[in-house]
């Protein structure tokens, strides 16, 4: 049997125990293979292809439920499950999309992207199974060391406890998190995956288990699990057992590469009724070597040489920057200048380059862990300490913290800049990525000042502004990506406080009103067009002296141009102050904007073209 | 010396030891006193009033940052820090906060109202004062067992295990969230109160301490607890602490209303640096035998006889029933007919009715504990397994559920119902629990239908709807308190979905469009105006049909109301509506809603006045 022959788990049933690393090994490849050309979360994957092989080998799939916590570690899964002929799409328009997703296939149980939400997910199935008397079928979150540090997680891990839920937690460990894992819960992990006297009474068991137990009789292994859960565990350990403290009987370590041993071990705890959770040892990038030695490069390599594995490289020297990167070295900038400045991410130190600044000053940068919501209010706290905190979460990811940017900095006014990364659409990754509800969730919100830069001269520029004296709460929100212009490094500037600018007058018939990075649209659609494009910068306060001064020009037309959603956000707050103000001159306003709906993967260009937010939409709409 | 004798804590500090527990009783019955006529959260306080006297005896405060969590259980720290006298004035109009306000005490190191934040905070505020050198602060979190569930505290502990922060976390154990306290978590802290082998351990300790421990000398002091918490402790509680794998040191448990024991603890603790958390054992309404006997009642119990301690009833037989308990009863007449429907709160099974449900069919009603992330996506779960929850979260609390809304109901178009209670002003906690945000925020959701009922009539009518099937996501919005009419129990009849109604015509001059029950107040208004009044019922999808009817009609004024912000909101919906469609009558339209400020607390009505959505403000923008 080969990869070739395996379309569903049917088929993966009929493999031999001994023949299954074989399969796993093939798969691997042909993760390898695929994404060299064809981008995506690799190392991840890597480490979670014999787990997803002895998953879909022990349980029936998909009646029992099949949860993967983020889902960008399941690409294995996806091969195993009707996807291997368009596994080469993934991520690309109109192909799979690079995380579960309950529309694209029935073994897809839950859909996924941001993280910890796995376990209430599969709480909920197990609860609905028990609840329709359905005791056979298996409930299973897998969830990685990273995910856990979330604390849904850990409300989710405080309900399982209590419940009778036929559940199965496994909790993959890799010790990375994208970044490297933070917190006292990592060297918990750690600690119980090195304690020497738990491994050695670890094999002893098994190996007696080898000689007795051919018989897997479901007795048999409770009295096996009980043996190992309550007693001698618990006294190898020194006792110490967090899961167990809430009530859920944990199991392992175990090496989650022993194709033979997770399969035996899954297949004892499907017989095993109630909530328990399974801790397996697993590499991340596990068979390219390049991946295995550093994890957080091959998070997500882009392309590589199929040969040697190096990444290539796609960046000129004289290409501009990434906003992340301006964002990163700006930081540090400012923090030389001003000493209460430190720096604050929830587990994306690389991705949004506040590793630099980490490495320059370690001390005043914090990794937190994925954990947004504690991330805010740390944050707040720091800022009622005395410090200036600039906090980068991503967008779509700061939905995490909506209440505590209201509850806990504006509602007090505290001087904290939130730098919303990976605003607007992010492409590839799709729906659960897109930053595309920031700009009309964080509008209502009192006391915020909230901005865009349109290059990377003014994230610069608002950056220095944010940290100056009593500037309270800000919001900065940036795109994923390369900036404008290759000579970024500008002296700062101050920018005035809600305050747009006019980039080009026009002609004096048609205008472009724009926040944030679709201005460099704008401006291109007027060269062409005559256009005028006014820069609003601020999205609040808004500058509603530079809309009197645009009402009083007579525009035949006026279009408004945002990389977010329509519904409260950008042009819905110009369209009512004209209405209020200069109801004449509302009729003639159209939004451009995000529609209500949500928006797939792709490249950027594509979505915008699809969402009518791109240059030619701009052009249409201005022509009507 | 006596209460009356002490304004700041550096009073309390001239008090012999043995006199202190005088001064908490007094304080205890200052509090009972005051409460009886002027309501507030009474049972928590109760419980915190020794432990509030140690504090600001041992510490020093302000300088020493002290947070409460949640903070409804400081009132004898108020009492203590300059607002004896104004005590009274507690949750009044222009009287001191219900909760810790940092604008109003520089006592109060950080506001809180929602749960979880406090370690976050705290730890916060620690890094601060790391990072400026000063070594001497502490910083104290005092957190409950209830609020101990929530994500975001669980986030912080496992920052708080890495840091070298001179944090004290106090966990204030009575195991009660308002409800009984749930999960895993409170079975554990159960589990170590009670445990024999430790309780007699620790007595051994202390009676041995106070023999030899009179000079209180630092070194001393760290030896006795590394003695304590590395060998002695850890096999008395058979090893397992919980704390402790995160990194934390761990003291207690130990009686929160031994007041001598308290101060002898703290003074030791504030001399060990770096983090630890003190576990002590408190009984909520301590001191109120009715308040002891059931917390749940005298969590807020509103007026109470002084002598008796009895509730003071103030609801007539004849008054409408509150929306509370038209929810309450609605769903269990459809969870009879409909056996999908589960019912799912988080903590606040009291308060939203849900108990109910619970006496009745306590295998479908889910207690979740404070943890809004995990009973929003334990939701969609339940619904992926073919269930149809209904979750009631409280306008305000359903913020921390933003993204899970989002990412796993509305992404997934899961049928969950999601009930917001609380929605709109809820008067007396003030700006941390008003539920003003949430049209705004969930109306740029896709796949949403998002109501609100006008009365019970249309509360049951929107409940029966949306379990009906295909009905995908659902959020119901409605305030806290009184509804409209006495005979609330109609049968259900289906509300078309997007479908709004005229209720009353008038004479065709003016017209108030409306959400949800300040389409009442618009009704008072039309019968003395007469004004035509259009209730939409639905914010999503919006009546388009209706709205073009509207905008027919020849209107010299329309003003639309709600009880929600205004950026983004229902108002700036319809004009952006109206500007595209009908740009002659957006002029003409006069939007009431929230301003852009955070709303202090109060009565309803004076709230309603002063932000101008009552009955008052509706006239007056008619007549302009």
């Amino acid at each position: 049997m080969r990869l070739n022959d395996i379309e569903y788990p049917k088929d993966l049933k009929r493999v031999p125990v001994g023949e299954l690393q074989a399969i796993a090994d093939e798969l691997r490849d042909y993760i390898i293979d695929t994404l060299a050309t064809h981008p995506g979360h690799l190392a991840s994957s890597l480490g979670a292809v014999e787990l997803a092989v002895a998953l879909h080998y022990v349980f029936d799939t998909p009646d029992d439920k099949l949860v993967w916590d983020v889902g960008h570690q399941a690409y294995a899964h996806k091969i195993l499950t009707g996807r291997r002929e368009a596994f080469h799409t993934i991520r690309t328009y109109g192909g799979i999309s690079g995380f579960p997703k309950m529309a694209e296939s029935e073994y897809d149980a839950f859909g996924t992207g941001h993280s910890s939400t796995s376990i209430s997910a599969a709480l909920g199935m197990a609860t609905a199974s028990k609840l329709q008397g359905n005791t056979q079928r298996s409930h299973i979150a897998v969830i990685g060391d990273g995910a856990l540090s979330g604390g849904e997680a850990f409300e989710a891990l405080n309900n399982v406890g209590d419940s009778k839920a036929n559940l199965l937690v496994i909790l993959n460990d890799n010790g990375i998190s994208i970044d490297k894992a933070v917190g006292g819960l990592n060297g918990y992990l750690t600690r119980i995956t090195s304690s020497r006297r738990y491994n050695k009474l670890k094999e002893q068991v098994w190996r007696k288990l080898d000689g007795s137990d051919g018989g897997r009789r479901h007795d048999h292994s409770i009295g096996f699990f009980q043996k190992l859960t309550s007693t001698a565990k618990t006294a190898a350990l020194g006792g110490s057992n967090l899961f167990e403290s809430l009530g859920i009987r944990y199991f392992g370590p175990v090496d989650g590469h022993d194709l033979p041993q997770l399969v035996d071990m899954l297949q004892r705890l499907k017989e095993l009724e109630g909530p328990k959770l399974l801790h397996i040892v697993t590499t991340k990038g596990k068979g390219l070597r390049q991946a295995e030695q550093n994890p957080i490069a091959y998070h997500a390599p882009g392309r590589y040489d199929i040969r040697t594995g190096n990444q290539v490289s796609t960046q000129d020297t004289d290409t501009p920057p990434k906003y992340q990167e301006v964002f990163g070295r700006t930081i540090i900038e400012l923090a030389e200048q001003n000493p209460a400045i430190v720096g604050i991410t929830p587990a994306m130190a690389t991705g949004c380059s506040l590793n630099l600044m980490m490495e320059q000053m370690p001390d005043r940068t914090f990794d937190v862990g994925i954990a947004e919501q504690h991330a805010v209010t740390f944050a707040a706290g720091l800022a009622a300490g005395g410090m200036l905190p600039f906090c980068n979460i991503y967008s779509s990811f700061a939905q995490r913290a909506y209440d505590q940017m209201i509850h806990d900095v504006a509602l007090q006014r505290l001087p904290v800049v939130i730098c919303l990364d990976r605003a607007g659409l992010v492409g590839d990754d799709g729906p659960t990525h897109h930053g595309l509800f920031d700009l009309a969730a964080l509008r209502p919100i009192p006391n915020l000042t909230i901005c865009a830069p349109m290059d990377e001269h003014e994230l610069r520029n608002m950056m220095f502004t944010a940290q100056l004296p009593d500037g309270g709460p800000w919001v900065i929100r940036y795109p994923r990506g390369l900036s404008e212009h290759a000579d970024w490094q500008s002296p700062f500037e101050r920018v005035e406080v809600g305050r747009g600018r006019c980039l080009c007058e026009g002609n004096g018939e048609v205008a472009i009103v724009t926040l944030g990075t679709v201005g460099n649209d704008a401006l291109r659609v007027a060269r062409e067009t005559g256009a005028a494009v006014y820069d609003m910068r601020f999205l609040k306060p808004m500058d509603t002296g530079l809309l009197d001064k645009i009402a009083s020009k007579g525009y035949r037309r006026i279009v408004t141009v945002e990389d977010g959603v329509r519904a409260g956000g950008f042009g819905e707050a110009v369209v009512d102050y004209f209405a209020e103000h200069h109801p004449a001159v509302a009729a003639n306003v159209k939004i451009l904007a995000i529609p209500d709906e949500f928006v797939t993967h792709g490249p950027v260009a594509q979505l915008k073209h699809d969402c009518h937010i791109d240059a030619e939409a701009i052009a249409r709409a201005l022509a009507i």
